[in-house]
Parts: C-alpha cells; structure tokens; sequence
C-alpha cells in the first residue's frame, strides 16, 4: 500500500515500482530529511496544529531512526517509494498515530527540495575545504621548489624560463577561483523552500522564518512555485564542479607530460602510480589520469541534468527526481580526485638534473630581442633578427647561448659586448620581476598573497 | 600485493586502492572475463605454452569460479584492483601454480578490450529485444486504433485530422531507425582484439580466428594499437542508446501531454501512474516524465565518455578506464525505459468521446483550400481565401463548418454546393491515401510493412 | 609575410591560413583590442620605452581606425592572421616606424585574454539588462493579472489554484538568481592578465596597476601563467547564460501549453506568431518554440567549450583560439531570446474564461483534507478519505464541490455543515496567505520584494 | 506580407523577424529546394494539378533562379522568412501566376525535410572522400616509414617497440570505422519524406517513389508524421562527425607531444606551423591544436541539436529550425579539419636519430619476461623476476641491455646464453607477426589489407 492511493483502483506494477524508486539514492539524503521533519514538527507544534506530546513523540521518534540509521540496523523496503515515505513508515512503525499528522501542510515537493538543498550545501562547503586543502599543498611546494628553474611552455613548445614555484601558483591562484564559484553555489542553494506545500503554499500559517533559523538557511524562498520547481541551484553546484574538473584535467595532463621518460621533470610516488600486468617495468602515472578522465564524468553529469531540466514546464514534474544522481556522484568523486591530486603533488619528485639538461637555450630568444630593444631597436625588428639568429642556429647546429658576440652582430650591429649577460636563466628571471611575473621578488609576493588567502579562508 | 608490483618498493596508498579500483563497477563484465580466459588458455594450449594438463586446470577451475559466481558465494577483496586480477587471484586459489601461466602473452589491455566488446554487443542485442517488443505493442495498437481520429498536430496546434493508428505507426517506423543504429554499433563492436598484448601484439603466435570463433566473434582486429587503444565502439554504443532516448522523450512528452486533463486524450493505467503525498486527487504519468526525463541521461553519458576520450592519445590510459559506467548505466536504464514505455502504451485506455470533442473543424481548412485548387484556384491564392475565411469565423465565433456554401461564396465564387461534403472528418483522411499518409488505405499498407519488418527481426 | 616568420623558411599554406584565421570572429573584438592597445602604448610611454612622441602618434593612429572601423572603411586581409596583427599591420600603414614598438613586452597572449576579458564583461553587463528588463515586463503582469486564478500544475495535472500574478513571480524571482550567476561571472572576468607576457611576465616594468585602472578592470591577475591560460571565465560566463536559457526553456514551455486549443489560457499577439505555409488556419507559437529550442544552443555552446579547454595542459595552446565563437554566439542569440520573451510576455492576451472554464473542483481536494485535520483527523488518514472521495467522484462523474453534506459524511463523519464554504476559490487562495504562498496578502508582499530588488538593481 | 498570413491581423515585429528568419542559414539549401520544387512540379503535372505549360514555366523558372544563385545575383529580401518562401518570391517574380500553383499539396514541414536530407547525404559523403584521403596519406606514411622503430606508449610510458608503420596503420583501421558510421548515417538520411504535406500526407495522389527516384533517395518515408517530424537523421550525422572528431583529437594529441623538443619525433612543415608574436624563437604546431581544439566543437554541435530535440513532442515544432546550424557547422569545420591533417602528415618530417636516442632498453622487459616463460617459468613468477631486475637497474643506474648474464642469473637461474638476443629491436618487432602484431610480416599483411580496402572505396 502506498501512503498516496486512496483514490487508486490498482496498485503500481512491480516494475513501475522500481524505475520510479528513488530510494537507492536519496537514501543518502536521510539525515537531512530527518532534520527537515524535526523542524517542521516543530514549526507544527508553534501553530497548535500538532499538540506538546505529539511534537514530542514525533521528534524522539525521528531522533530514534537517526541513531538506528548511524547504527545500520534499518531495512529499506521495496514498496518505501523513497526516503520521505520511508522515514514515515519507520516513524508510524515506532510511534504510531502522531506519525500520521508529520505530513500536515507539507508536500514531498517542497520536502524534497529542502532536503536537497541542504545536502548541496554541506557538500559544496565540504568539497571547498579540499580544495583549499589542494591550495596548501601547491603554496607548500612553492615555497620548496621557488628555486627550480624549468621551462615555460606554450603551445608544449619551450618558451621562456619560468620558476617552478611561478607554475604551482598558477595552479593556487586559479583554484581559488574555483573556490569562489563554490561559494557562490552554496548561496545559490541556502534559501529554504519548506512551507511551499506542493506547489501553491503552505494551507497552514507555518512560521517559515523560524523553520529556516533552526535549519541553519540564511533565507527562505519568495514564491512557492519557484521553490518547489526550480533546480538552477542543482546545475549551478554541477557547473561549480564541472569547472574545478576542467581545471584539475589540464594540470593532471601537464604533470602526465612531464612525468614521461622523455620529459622526466617529476616523478610520482610509488604510492600514487601502477603498474602493469604484462610488462615489468612500467610504472603509470595512473592517479592523474583517473583525475583527467573524471573531468568528463563532470561535464556529463552536468550535461546530464541540464538536458532533463531542459523544457521541463513548472512547477514539479517526476523528471526532476534524476537530479540527485549526478550531483552525488559528482560530489563523491570529486571528494576523491582532490585528495588524490593533492597527495599525488605533495609527493611527488622533482628531477631537477633532468630539467636542468632540457633546458633549451632558445628559451632566451625573447630576451635577446629585449636586449636590441634596449639599443633602441624598434620591437617588431627585433623579433625579425632574432627570428633569423634562430634559423641560423638550427641550420648550424648551433646552441643560441654559443654564438659570439661577433656572429651575433653580423645579424644586428645593435649587440654590444653586454649581450653575454642575457644568456643567464636566472638573469632571464629577475628580469621578470613585474607584479605577476616569474621573477624572484614577484613569486615572493604571490607566495604572501597566497598564504595571506589560506589565512581568510581558515 | 599486487600482481604487478616487482619494481615498485611501496604498496599503494589505500585512498589510491579505493580511486584506482574499478571492481565494483567491471564485476559485471565477470561473465565475459571468464569466457575470454578459457578461449585463452585453449589457445595457448593449442601452441604449446600450456600443456593439456594445465589447461584443463585452468579451465575447470575458471567453470568453478563462473559457478560460484551464480550461486553468490564469491568475495571479492580490497586489493583486487579489478575484474581481471580479482579472477587470476581466485584461480589461484583454486588450482595453484598452473594459474601463473594464464596471462602469459595476454595484458590487462586486450583482456578488457574483449570482455568490453562482448559486453557490449550482448547488450545491445538484448536491448534490441526490447526496442521491438515495443514496436510489437505499437503495431497492436495501430491494428486496435485505427478508427479513431485524433487531431494532428504541429506546433501543437491543430493541424489536420490523422488516425490514430497513423500516430502510433509514426513511432513504429521511428523505432525501426533506431533499432539499425543498435545493429550498427553491435557490428562495431563485433571486433575482437585479444591477441594484441599489451600494445605491440602478443609475442605468442596465438590462433586469433579460432579465438575469435570460440568467442563469437565476427573478425579480429587487424592492428594492435588499434585493437587495445581504440573506443569507438563505446561512443557508437552510447550514442545509440542516446538517439533512442531523445526518441522516447518526444513521444513520452505527448503522452504526457494528452494525459492532461486540458487534453484527456488518454488515461495511464493505475499501475503505471503514481499519486501526490499531499494532494489526494492527483494521479500522475510519472512513469512517462521519467522516460522524458532519463534522455537527459542518456546523453550525459554520452558527453561524459566523449569528453573523457577527447584528447587522450594512443593507445591505452586509464582514463580510458571511464568508459564502463556510462555504458553500464545506459544499458540498464534503457532496459527499464523500454519495459515501461511498452507496458504504458499497452495498457493505457484512449478517450474517444474527449477526443471527438476537441477535433476543431479548422482541421479541415487545408482541405478546403485544396477543394477550390481543384476547381483550380492557384493554391497560394486558395490560402489567402481560406486564411480570411478563418480570420472571419474567429471574430464573428461561427464554426468553420457552420458556413453555409453562400457564406464561402461571398470570400470566393468558386465555392460550389459540392463544398459541404468537405466538412467530414472521414472524408478528409480518405483524401490522403497516398503512401505515407493517414489515409485508410495508406495505414492498413503501413501496418503490412510493419508486420512484415517485425517477422524479418524475429 | 608574418610578423612573425623570421626563423620559418616557408609561408603558411593558403588552407593553413584560411584555418587558423580567427578574424572573422576576433574582429568583433576590435574596439577592446584598440582599447588595450591605446592604454598599453601610455604604459610603455610611462616607463620611457616609448617617447612621449611615439605614444601620441600611436594612439592617434589607433583612434583613427577605431573611427574607420566605425565608419567601415576598413578591410582585412587574408593574411591578417587576427585581430590583433590586422591592427599592428594597419597601424604601421597609418603611421610607420612607431607602430614597430608596440608589441614591446607583449604577446597576443595576454594581449587576447585581455581583449576577451574586456569583451565579457561588457556582454555580460548588456545581457544582464535586458533579463532585467524581462523582470520589470513580469512584474508589470504580476501586477494586472493578481485577480486571475488559475490551476498550478504539478505533473502537467491541475493540483491547487493559484492566482496568474503568483506564477509570473516564480519566473521574477528564478530570474534574480540568474542575474546573480551573471554578476558572478562579471566579476570572474573582472581580472586584467595585460603585462603577463608570452608566458612569464612582462620583461619590462610596467606600471600593471595603472593600467588596470585605465581600462576599467578591478584588478591585476596574480600570475602569468594563470593570466595568459586561463580560460575559466569563459566556461563560468557560458554556463550562466546555459543556465538562464533552461530556465526559459521550462517558461516557454508552459506557454506553448497554455496556447494549445485545449488549454487555451493565452493567445500570443499576431506580431509574435506565425503562420503555416499550406494550413491556412495556423497560428504558431513559433517565437516560444525558437526560446525553448535555442536552450540547446546555449548548453551546446557550454558543452562545447568545456570539452576544447579539457586537458590542454598549461599555458596557451592555439585549442584556446575557439573560446570566442561560443560565447560570442550565446551572448547574440541570448540577446535576441531575453527581448523576444519580455515582448511575447508583454503583449500576450490572457483568456479568462477559457481558463474559469477548465479549474477542475478536484484542485480543492487538498483544502478539503486540510479541513478534516481542523477537525483533528490525522492528516494521512484524511488524504485518504478525500482519495476514496475523489474514485467515487470520478466513477459516479459527479463534481467534487456537487456533493452533498450527507455524501461527504458517508465518508467521514466529521465533515460538517461548513465543509462547503472550501468550495470557493477565493476561499482556497485567502489559505495560502503564509509567507511566499499564493494568497492575496502574499502576492501584494512578492510584488513589494520584486519592486525593491528592481529598484535595487537600477 | 507573407504568404500564410491571410488569417492575421497585423504583420510580424521586426525583432521577431529576425529572430524567426533562418535565410542566413538555410540558404546554403537553394541547391536541394530548387530540385526538391523541380521535381515536385513534374510530380504535381503528372497527376495533372498542373498543366504541361504552367510545369514548363515553373521549371525553367527555377532553373534560371539556380543559374542566377550560381552568378550571385540574387538578393534575398528581409521578410523572406526562409529559403522555401524566397524561392517561391523569386518565381513568382519570374514567371507570375503558375508559381502560385507550385506550393499545392506541399508543405514546408515536407520540403525542408526533403531539402535537409537531400544536404546530409551529399555532405556526409563528401566527408567520406576527404576521410579516405587521409587514409591514403597515412597508407603511404606507413609504406615508407615501415623500417622506423618507435616506442610503443601505454600512459605515456614506453611500453614495447613498435614499427612506425604500425602506428600510422591503428589510425587507418580507425578511420575505416570512422567511415562506416558516416555511410550509415547516409543511409538514415536517404529516405524522402516530400508528399508527406504538412502532417497527414499529400492531399493529391503524386507518385512518391517516381519523386524519389527523380531526387535519388532511395526510399520514401512510410509514414508522414515520422516523415516531417523525425530529426533522427541529423542527430545520426553529428553523431558521426563528433566521433571522428574525438578520434582526431586522440591522434593530433600524440603528434602534438612528439613535436616538442623533449620527444622530438616528429617536425611539422613550416607551411602546418606557426610562430609568437613575442617569441623570436618559436614554432609551434597550431594546426594540430586546432583539429584537437575543434573536437570539443564537434561534440558541442551534438549535444547542442539533441538537447534542442529532447522532449519536443510530435510533429514539426519551431524548435526543429535549429538542426542546420549545428550541421552546417560541423560538415564546414570537419572539411577544413580532415584536409589539414592529410596535409599535416604527408609533410611532417621524421627525425629518425632523435627517436633512435630515446628508445629506451627497458622497453624489451616484457620481451625478457617471455624468454623466461620459454624456460618454462611461470608468466606471473617471470614478471615478478624481471620487475625486481627493473628495480635493481634504476637504482644501480644500469641498462637493461647492459646486465650481463651472469647478473641476469643472480636473480633467476633460467637465464642462459641465448639471453642476450632479446636486447635487439628488431628480433623484438620479428617476435610480434601474430596477426595484428607489430612484426614486419603482419605489417605487410596489415598494409595489404589496407590498400584492398582503399581499392573497394574507390
């Protein structure tokens, strides 16, 4: 029997009650559904529609299932159709007739979607601390490796000297915005739509400040329709997450890059790498590749939702039940792939004689043409003579960095004797020493930017 | 211990475990792990790597495994980083040493490439099952349906009377489509790649075609790198599935549609349809708003492998590990999707009297356009009189077929006594007897065609 | 020639050229390029790298192809690369050697991000208007149509009245959150990467912070390498016009509904449909139907981007060139949607009494448990009465608000002689007075809010 | 004035207008609509709607508006909603009255079916020229690059050695596949939905196979709702073209990496490259980021058109208009991207020496493994033993090849003499001739193959 089939001739078909049981998923949102009638006994108790002892009887009763919840002794049943009837069913198995009256001017629309709205919430503020947990492990590394010199690549062409340091902080600094889009889908989801009923409002004259107050929202919906139908605040947190991935792909791909035996920049941890089952010697960077093949499970679930809330007319329609799935699993992998990423660059190795060797010294090439401009030589020329000292080189086989003072001023009367000085990396650094830039004093003020960041987000 | 950790001089982290093990997804390739492995121990035995004595431990000791496996009595360990390895460990137990020399020639690589691609083509098969069962119960009502006129719709707006079988029969050759796409990505995946080894080939002089025979498959892979990098037939698989859903969402939205009391073309059955927790009246078509809703699903999980693979070089990354789930998920949700879709087409009640009630004689505005083409009014001119004929019954509230013949003649002269027999709703469908129409001759033909495609796929 | 062919030995390929072309997209970045380029030169000028001279006759050669952009006298070439090189080349023919020094201590790397910036921005702030201006057309709605009542739908079935200004608020407020996420994204791209160089910085000391403040930016990216690869902003900027455009896709879906025959709640002005090329009687929703279609486009135009950007490692890679088309597409398209919508919602026709025709009694049934539970029957217990009331309804086709005292007392006896003062609609809406509920009192407070919010956001 | 407007009372706005016209589009469709209307003005004479005269007329019309398209004279109008209504605007000014009669018995719903089909097909088997010319191009490569040994990758780690023309013949096999989904995506289109009219079916009797014949479909529709309404057929195209887009990425995302300095495997023409703005010294592989860039396009324009498609009910919805953009888009962009790959890979260079330096002796780990279980050691013991001999080189800093027998011993007596044979690519390559294999023998076989299956395409 089903709570809702006064008026039904026949029960649901055995199928019909799996492909629409929510319960397999929405199991896991039983504490905050809990929560939610709790507080909305209470809020029925304030208005004398549910009496002191009945409040109080329903309150213990959901506590008890709490508690047997934590302690794994509850079985779900087929026909509980989901996590609201289930909860009711226990709470009438426990408590008997009070159980009956919970349901009083509430729907399973705007249950739902409180219960919901409050999972997003806790789980957005936790996947948040691991990425801040991420940001201090790159601002770690930073400080360890600001030494390291190694190429800065566009296009995965050498391009000019970078501090390793200069690349973890790209790393931190675009996390933290990341982060921010968190925060804004947190608040995107802190609005309480409790007190909507099922569509046009509570028939009950509910006290839906105090309810938002007890359940910790900074504010409650403005329109019961909106609140019971929208789900802009599910493709928001999918988006926030979907982005994060992006972002975590492109770095995994350049530490898988340079983790090959012909980069050799670093190498990961045995703890975080595999290996083969048929050829002995390998060891795969496997951990980072996980992260940069998850990042399609994040856009797909975003895909996903977005597509079935696509067209979808107001106010609730069942379709939306598929928008917990991707969330949870977004949620749930996205927990792992940051500490993973964050254990996986704690740990890892920096070869530094291997970079050192890849160095290539046409990563100079700008600051030579930097050089003519100095002398005065409009930028655009410059480039052009630089441009063919590095034709030159490579038909001579010649490293930039040998080239005499001499061969270079048969290209441009312009070098001088000083010319020597540009072929030094970490001239090339200091050189690069405006606000941003790869050069030492600058990747000291980021560090302190850095730190100072963690600090407000402690 | 991992089976391939010679080289490595640390376990892996136990987050890296949890992250890296796919088990709990690929168990379900089980079935097909241990049919690939007994084809390869016959083949390694039929060259001598195996004696006939270690096969047959192999292979009865894989049937054993197979077995318990039914019955349930299976565990599987933490460690057991997946399927493949889960089965070596368990042989192990079973018979010992003859089970070291199982992977002998074989990898990881070309051992999931098969199980994957067997998966696959027995999935879609089944699937395919359902897509005609569907059809099945489409042509069964097209056959009961006939009758019945419905209004036809574009821009759901009343467009032109059609049968209602002539409807139903729209899906049927729709499904039809999709069913060749099933067929299409089933002959993609039909394509064994064992015997590719790791990447470069086995280095044993396997029988590939007596594999392939053994295994059911239609041809082996002519190269390697191919055989065990390549997924293509994943994203055929999903995309296929894809279609289906968007298909099923269309028709699902016009049921859902006609389900409205504003429409009341059609009643869901009981079992099929569910009720409101708060609102006591309500019976709802949840079972379709489902179907509408998982197309998004279906897609996301498209996208989501599509994104994964975008990028990933040759031949096998774990990222490519990402391509079970989705597949797995489609293929299960769309079994219950067919199942339900058919269920609810077969048993829901059509509502005549409300139909008839709702045809609007502007239906037949076309037809009376095409009445004064035949007394050879140039058709553009015919709709511009038509056109002002309807402007006019609009303000003026009369009915279109409320016109008396002196009425029409006042718009047009060419209107003759012979114009009343245009205001019938038979005579209208019997107008389009062409093939393809909804005329009766024309849907009795398609009911033909579509019998006889349903006996050609038994 | 190139500007930058000095090393290459041979021209590009004339389909090389074609392909890597972005102007004809980039040119629509002209104004912002010109912008960076003007307050790049007063840098350089700043800093002594250029001669007061050289920076007046630079920016007075870029104001002038500003005007004859604006005047469209300019025309590219097919070997202007983008944008960026087509103004050097013209501001080298404008005003020669000094044009040279321009690209001192910049690349089209933080050149374009700057640029793309600049332009989203912009965009952003004009699409936020106009959803803005879509409010104001909703309140305005709200505002006449208080007295309308109307069924609220769950599942597309009639569940409670509510009034018609009710369900335009939903919409006013759903958009608020959808101007946030617009505000988000502004803020996001709010961050100037100018004087990050190729890679690694600016090799010259630029004054960053003055020039930020020239251009109107916030503030100075942190890093280099974040500011020249970083593309977050876009993937944040097409997700809120994504989500915005599903959130109009589910409005413009009801009232395509509502416009059937069937429902015939609204009739869309004739300037806002169209008609049918054979069936003279055809009016279509068709501006609807483009609205809920385009969602499509825009997620497409996500989709897209976030799987280019996936797993391009760091810095710039030319992947990065087809972040402009999507975006500049979605802000077009979007543009034209938010006028589109406010102008059908604006100059729709609202059909009373086709809409009083079809409130179904049923929609009282909740109301009708609500006044068993004042008269203390549990409220699960009256669910189910009222459900066995509505099957006797529904077999004996008898109205819900037709039956008598004596019926209703068949069922159950508390219903007393005042039970059928709930047959009232107005009486149902009076209920609903909690805050964000259907009621009047409510209803007046939304209408207060949505005034403050768009009075906040002049 | 358009001409359904008979039945309006005022004309469209002009932002409606523009947001309804899809002329800027659907004009790269004149070809197909003038043979389309062709075709049906010989069907409509047949049965005699028209006269031999008026057939002539409208005929020769057309064919003098195609011969002025092809001059690019002609000059579309604002109010031409669609290339349908600008066509018939255009004959009408040609040749007066008998124009007016061309429209009979045919729909826009039919026509732009007819047309867009008409498109698909020729586009799609365009695609499949350029496809089996970069098959060609990779044939050839493998013929002369058949002698050049590479390390084989799995996760970007040398795994086993591999013939360079083994890696060129994977991404032909590909391609093959590749192929076939375009051919069945033809197959989908090539079904003619003209006679089907608006919904219903023609209202005249017009010979529908003899159209098909004339326009060279080969098959009609069977059922006209399915005719006008199904969009299958563009999802199917998409499909395909998304496919081989991701398939692409995978290829050019190797050949990206092996042209950077550290692999250096290959060079791209300097006619394929390009270079910095900034950087004197850089070449930098754009036209490969392009193609891996535009498969986020590819897939975009996918899930752009099935998002639109998803939940729009039966028949033809405005929404539909939206299916030639994405198509248009990605036929255009997958010409230009197939025809730079060939040209990308018939001009690389091959830098064979700096291949030879990084192959690295461990890659012949697995070859040692096998020699082991030749010795009648274990497979799973062999690994482990060769694992440990792995460990012992890297810390030791020995090669592998470098391990005399004797040490090879101290870890497994099984070593013997014949050992050293295994530290020899080219005996490893010979081991690998099983079918698919990278040896020299199934090389040759795989490149016969190869040219069998270009000769049955041709």
């Amino acid at each position: 029997m089903k709570m809702w089939d006064g008026r039904f001739a026949k029960p649901s078909d055995r199928l019909m009650e799996e492909f629409n049981n929510s319960l397999p998923i929405d199991q896991r949102l039983a504490h905050e559904d809990i929560a939610g009638s709790i507080a909305w006994a209470n809020a029925l108790a304030r208005i004398g529609v549910l009496s002191g002892d009945e409040r109080d009887a329903i309150v213990t009763g959901l506590e008890k299932i709490r508690q047997r919840l934590a302690e794994g002794t509850i079985h779900f049943q087929p026909n509980d159709e989901d996590i609201h009837m289930a909860v009711e069913r226990l709470l009438t198995e426990e408590i008997g007739t009070p159980a009956a009256k919970l349901h009083t001017g509430r729907s399973r629309n705007d249950q739902v979607a409180t219960d919901f709205r409050l999972f997003v919430k806790n789980a957005l503020t936790d996947l948040s601390g691991h990425v801040i947990n991420l940001q201090r492990v790159l601002l770690a590394r930073a400080e360890s490796d600001a030494e390291i010199i190694v190429p800065g690549y566009t296009h995965l062409q050498q391009a000019q000297p970078v501090s390793l340091a200069h690349y973890w902080l790209s790393f931190f600094f675009l996390l933290g915005r990341e982060l921010r889009r968190c925060e804004n889908a947190i608040r995107t989801a802190d609005l309480m739509p409790l007190g909507s009923g099922a569509v046009a409002g509570c028939g009950f004259q509910v006290d839906r400040q105090a309810l938002a107050t007890e359940l910790g929202f900074a504010a409650v919906s403005d329109n019961s329709m909106d609140g019971v139908g929208a789900r802009d605040f599910v493709l928001e947190a999918l988006a926030a997450i979907a982005s994060l991935g992006i972002t975590l792909s492109r770095y995994a791909e350049d530490l898988i890059i340079w983790s090959s035996r012909e980069f050799q920049f670093v190498e990961l941890d045995d703890a975080w790498s595999t290996g083969s089952s048929m050829m002995p010697q390998k060891k795969n960077p496997d951990s980072l590749e996980l992260i940069r093949g998850k990042s399609g499970r994040f856009l797909g679930n975003y895909t996903r939702f977005a597509t079935t809330l696509k067209g979808v007319g107001l106010t609730y329609y069942k379709d939306l039940q598929e928008d917990k799935e991707p969330l949870l699993d977004s949620v749930h992998q996205m927990q792992m792939v940051l500490q993973v990423f964050s254990a996986v660059v704690q740990t890892l190795t920096v070869n530094c004689s291997s970079i050192e060797q890849r160095l290539d010294p046409f990563l100079l090439a700008t600051d030579l043409a930097d050089y003519l401009v100095r002398k005065n030589v409009p930028f655009r020329a410059a480039h052009k003579v630089i441009g063919r000292i590095v034709a030159y080189c490579i038909e001579k086989k010649v490293a930039l960095n040998k080239m005499s003072v001499k061969d270079l001023q048969s290209f441009d009367a312009a070098f001088g004797e000083d010319v020597l000085a540009v072929f030094d990396w970490k001239t090339a650094l200091a050189g690069r020493d405006v606000p941003g830039g790869t050069g030492p004093t600058s990747v000291a003020r980021q560090i302190e930017t850095a730190r100072a960041q963690l600090a407000a987000n402690r």
